[in-house]
């Protein structure tokens, strides 16, 4: 007999006998609302909600369903945090470092310039603190947070010229937001924010020089392959890690079961992120090294990276200036990435190296 | 009212009413009992398949329990493929190439010389087709296989003498099991495999020259840094994936929600090992370099790779001659990594290459 039908047949016979215990039936099943930042269908970051969503329902056999809200319903792509924060929806998926102007220290727990990979950070996360940290900033604002899909490693942007020199960046409008955009400026580009539906047209007419979205697979939908020849490897968001917010309300009334079933389902629909990112990515860049030739790879030279470390460093200070709580963060990513990396780069970064000279 | 109680209340109800329903009441409950092929508390390891029971009893509420069985309880810690195969034990938790002696296609989905890394390899599992090949692999064998937890990139191992031509590998006695160990045997190497509790005194001794066992954190154990100078980097395993077994008849009892319930904790808990993986190694190699500077991290010269790589070539093609199962998955395995890798090396091994030159 399934479980449904067994209730069925409780319910009949609590009726029966004149005892209530309907209400509880009803307490049984939860919808929640989220309302995500991205728009209805985008790949990869809408596949991520879908399937946490599918995973809830399934595993909890219906008792939790989840609605998601893409941003052509709420209208307020970026006003997740308040929206979750004040109830008005149970749940959000965006990026935390959306939230820096509102919440300085939310900025930490995206990526970093020059900070972890994917690897590295959901180990800092689930072993070194990090989640404790993330929830601290959280906690004043009537929320959980957790890990939401990873990006992977996001390349450092198309450029129409390339860039040999310091000198090459000095006045270069490139559309680069937030922080890794402050860093920018500080070695001379003019950094802008566009609307990702005008950048293609903003690039061909030369209202900026170059621009950096995300890796192979969504840049390929937008064409910067057809218009620029130089796609610059990645420094500014080696990890770009989305969110799961949750009003801690919402989260407190979900009896222990579905608690559980959520956290477990937002955590594979993370790592699964990370794993589709890959799989996309490898997709597109093979399509596009197939169609385009003209398209090549190319890294900054040293001394347009040591500029922007030091650039960097300074930035990060500034932000940390009399603020306890993010210098707390910041030196726990330091210390973290200290010891992380040096294990990085004997097994994994030797184990690529090795691979790539025996091509 | 919890959900328990509402079922003690229903049964009463029922039983009252004296209507047959406490047999359903016992469906609901599952207890499986899981063979793992390490001895208990094993570290990471162990932490997985322990993780992974705990995910599912919280989960289901109750109404799924694992009960682990390690190997010093079983006895048959290479048995779990029989044991799980009969339904001697419901589940199991191992590495799949350690059944190659008896089914040879198993051996292709834990790890391959020379082939994907962990984010590859996932990517290669759950959505270029492993999955499937896999499954079909292990169909026969009355079980479904699901991937149980990586132990990333695996070191190279440890040597008392630098290894600088491949004259020096002529007739050195080194523990390596598995393929790995018939690739190293066709460029000179004397591979044998000897129990863990015996290597230490083997290679202090001088019984063997060489060994490789995991990675630092799980090395560091058994203090090998104490007595060998060298430490090289990896190739023969750089994406270790450990398995989950089900009987399928287990599996096919399963109601739909435990079965999702079941298959979202081993997912998680395979990635979260991944996660766990590059913690503990973090640590312990961060402990190593600190207080045993003797230890040298080092690369084997690119002679020594080229001829490891035209002798794996021979072993894989040896091993696939009249199989057409076995050569559809080596040239999928092959096929994914061309693409992949050529993106990983413009995305993560170019961000890691730029970081490393800043330091």
């Amino acid at each position: 007999m399934k479980r449904r039908n067994l209730f069925r047949t409780a319910a009949a016979l609590a009726l029966t006998a004149a005892v209530a215990v309907t209400p509880a039936f009803a307490q049984e099943t939860f919808t929640l609302k989220m309302a995500e930042t991205w728009g209805p269908n985008f790949p990869i970051f809408g596949d991520t909600t879908k399937s946490m969503a599918e995973m809830v329902e399934k595993m909890s056999n219906g008792r939790l369903k989840i609605r998601i809200d893409s941003a052509n319903r709420h209208k307020a792509p970026l006003g997740v945090f308040d929206m979750v924060k004040a109830g008005q929806y149970d749940m959000g998926h965006s990026a935390s470092y959306y939230w820096k102007g509102k919440v300085p220290n939310t900025l930490y727990f995206t990526s970093m310039p020059f900070g972890m990979n994917a690897q590295e950070q959901y180990a800092w996360f689930y072993h070194g603190g990090g989640m404790e940290l993330m929830q601290e900033v959280y906690d004043e604002h009537n929320m959980l947070s957790f890990p939401g899909g990873n990006t992977g490693n996001q390349m450092g942007g198309w450029f129409r010229n390339e860039i040999k020199t310091l000198d090459d960046l000095k006045g270069l409008k490139m559309r680069i937001p937030g922080f890794a955009g402050e860093v920018f400026a500080e070695v001379g580009v003019n950094p802008t924010n566009i609307a990702p539906g005008e950048l293609y047209t903003a690039l061909e007419r030369g209202t900026i020089d170059a621009l950096e979205w995300v890796g192979p697979a969504l840049d390929l939908r937008l064409g910067f392959h057809q218009i620029a020849d130089y796609y610059y490897t990645g420094w500014h968001e080696p990890a770009t890690e989305l969110q799961f917010l949750i009003n801690k309300g919402v989260w407190e009334k979900l009896p222990a079961d579905l608690q559980e079933i959520l956290r477990v389902a937002m955590r594979t629909a993370a790592y699964d992120m990370l794993t589709h990112s890959v799989h996309e990515n490898s997709k597109a860049w093979a399509s596009i090294q197939k169609d385009y030739p003209n398209v090549q790879v190319k890294t900054f030279p040293d001394e347009i990276f040591e500029a922007m470390v030091e650039a960097n460093t300074r930035v990060l200070a500034k932000a940390a200036e009399g603020d306890e709580q993010a210098q707390r963060i910041i030196q726990s990513q330091e210390d973290y990435l200290r010891d992380a990396r040096a294990y990085t780069n004997i097994s994994e970064r030797a184990y690529l190296n090795t691979m790539a000279e025996l091509e």
